[in-house]
């Protein structure tokens, strides 16, 4: 039974400094959910909270309110224990694609349930859109039965988890409410909870190709994510991991599924491994199974094998080819000496303006468009030689691609200090 | 011509501390009063400026464009100089009437343009429309006509008159956003800068029946109007005055018009008569007519003249009997001794409830509710006695008012100091 509020006393509260009670959260999240609150009620609110911040308690509450507006999903009827990854989104960031088959061959069941990107790159679904046959779209029946069958599944979230977050998401999009930690934290614990995971994995970006642009907010977004999941009976870890330069060799969709097969074969990006196998681990540990090593999983063929069956689940070829972009474009290295610097922002923005994300919900993405790069900071290079190839079907894109790279690169004569791919650990 | 912006850039500016260009300022208002910035977006920039603060080129600029956004009126062809005044509004605060034919009767024309009460008591609208026969609504022409002849009109603002502070005050009153100081300056002065005014003199309240509970918060919204008059041309001074009790022995709408006929026949509450005479002492020497002295015009009458030619002038009857309450209670001091305090905000609000206000938009007020007190802070009373007479034509609201004035009311053997009506003047 929540009691009856009002909305300029739930914003006042918050505008004035103060702490929201249980009961006022509880109303003001169900009313606006309902329609009672309104958006310009709820946009006064968020910012109020941006502002003025909210505790843990309060930011606990909100979460359960969110999860509450909705329907909330069960896997205890597996025979495996499940296991979830979130990351709070980068440029290259491929890592869903070989780690939830990965995970699955180790014994661990992943429902991923993911939605659309907006933003540079597609989100998960697009990338996996990108191969023939592929359908993001499954029931609830088809979805445990994959899970009990594959160990692994990565779909289109349904409509009916978190709907207070949904509605809640869009109108910050539009009042620039986005940046609110506890509104960050809460917008995605309320759906990862209510899939109802047992055990779940976040990677933190931080860096200038990630929504945290320094590590204090980084990890204040992560502690307050591992105490809401633990709050809610969820085994939760977080891993701060770098996102100053894209992760991988790809951006893009079709490209980044590439580079995710590679990975699951036994090759791939140096840095794509690492980071996989640390998210793994994290997962199995999380999920009880922390004897288990993935490397071993990823040797023996096994992850390969659980990648193949959980495409062809749902009606995707994995033996097709993939799409290729009609136009390339070779960038070559400005200097000769040392890349010292590739800006995960630039490289994620020329990706987007190439076709590969999308700027309005609805629009369509390209599969095969994308920047591909042919070294990574660290590595010697020479003047003139092939730096990176962008790749798309509309070659009118590339003027505004090459400006968005325009300083994204440094080449020096300076020794190169690596950044480690995995920051820290919060949980 | 004004150069195209973003809400969320706009929002984004002033979420993160910094101060609003001109150019965004005129974008935002203008695009507001189109719909292209929609409410929720409004609502979130309203609730950035009540936390962040504006500064004083932002507020004026921010004034400007909401003068810009409608008509403005133009009183340079009149005979005579105008002044008009505001008061930010207290219980029993019936001011306007009889200054507006004094200060008429003084040589200066007054264009008081109100709009109607939301609150303890009815606006002045309300009050003037206990009169039999009075109309508020007047055509520009009639107004012009009625200025230039009797020198004094009170009548409903046109909906011209910046219509962006109509849509922005609507918005912030459901968005707990009503509390920043300039949002308010801004909409009162934009409002009275669009009238055309040459001169203004404001009545900025502070107490416990004022909007303003304290003096340092009513003196910046006092110094911000001030400095936002002058730069806008027009000469304005403000009086900071007392509202921790009511004015004069009323609050209520006939009641009100009862006591101010009583001021301008030269009688009337001593606190009634000293706000009147300064406020016109200020509005005369703003208006270049500082010589005239306001109290030889109500001790000659030609005050009352003018008073009883601005009510018949909008088909008001100045002789008709003021309607009368069916119900009346008495309510008796509690102990013999000094009344020390009677509450501003328990007497509004038991006016309020007896039915002299109104709650939401649209709904009617009883032209005869209210409160009438028999005694002010200072003066001796006797135990069972009567202190005040509650009036109204639905008896079952007695009880919510009685409720109202617990603990509203100070009776003591303490000497009593008393607070001047006039606390200090900025300009």
């Amino acid at each position: 039974m929540t009691e009856a509020h009002d909305a300029v006393e739930v914003i006042a509260t918050k505008r004035d400094g103060g702490a929201l009670s249980d009961s006022q959260v509880d109303w003001v999240v169900d009313a606006y959910t309902r329609g009672v609150v309104a958006d310009e009620q709820m946009s006064a609110l968020a910012m109020a909270i941006l502002l003025n911040g909210m505790g843990r308690d309060e930011i606990s509450r909100w979460t359960a309110a969110m999860i509450a507006s909705g329907e909330r999903m069960d896997f205890s009827g597996l025979s495996r224990p499940t296991a979830d990854k979130h990351s709070t989104g980068g440029v290259g960031d491929k890592i869903t694609l070989p780690l939830a088959p990965l995970v699955a061959a180790c014994g661990v069941a992943v429902p991923q349930l993911s939605g659309r990107g907006l933003g540079h790159t597609g989100g998960t679904l697009d990338k996996l859109e990108s191969i023939p046959g592929w359908r993001a779209a499954l029931g609830n029946d088809e979805m445990m039965r994959q899970l009990e069958d594959v160990g692994a599944v990565i779909c289109a979230a349904g409509s009916g988890l978190a709907p207070a977050d949904k509605k809640l998401y869009a109108l910050r999009d539009v009042t620039g409410t986005v940046e609110a930690i506890p509104l960050i934290a809460s917008s995605i614990m309320s759906k990862k909870i209510a899939e109802g995971t047992g055990a779940l994995v976040l990677d933190v970006k931080v860096g200038s190709g990630a929504f945290m642009k320094d590590l204090a907010n980084a990890r204040e977004l992560a502690e307050t994510m591992v105490a809401l999941g633990t709050d809610a009976g969820v085994r939760t870890v977080a891993l701060l991991t770098d996102m100053d330069t894209p992760l991988g060799l790809t951006a893009g969709n079709a490209l980044e599924v590439r580079e995710s097969v590679e990975v699951l074969a036994g090759g791939g990006p140096a840095d794509v491994v690492e980071l996989t196998l640390a998210l793994a681990r994290e997962m199995l540990t999380a999920a009880g199974h922390g004897d288990v090593d993935p490397a071993d999983r990823l040797a023996d063929g096994s992850a390969m094998d659980a990648w193949r069956r959980m495409i062809a689940a749902q009606d995707g070829d994995p033996d097709a080819a993939l799409p290729t972009a009609r136009e390339t474009h070779v960038v070559t290295a400005p200097a000769t000496g040392t890349l010292t610097r590739l800006d995960a922002m630039a490289v994620g923005l020329a990706a987007w303006r190439l076709g590969a994300g999308r700027a309005t919900q609805g629009e369509t993405v390209q599969a095969a468009a994308g920047v591909e790069m042919h070294a990574k900071p660290g590595d010697a290079v020479r003047a003139g030689e092939p730096l990176l190839t962008l790749h798309t079907d509309t070659p009118e894109r590339f003027g505004r691609a090459l400006a968005a790279l325009e300083g994204g690169v440094d080449v020096a004569d300076t020794a190169y200090e690596a950044t480690p791919v995995v920051i820290d650990r919060v949980g």
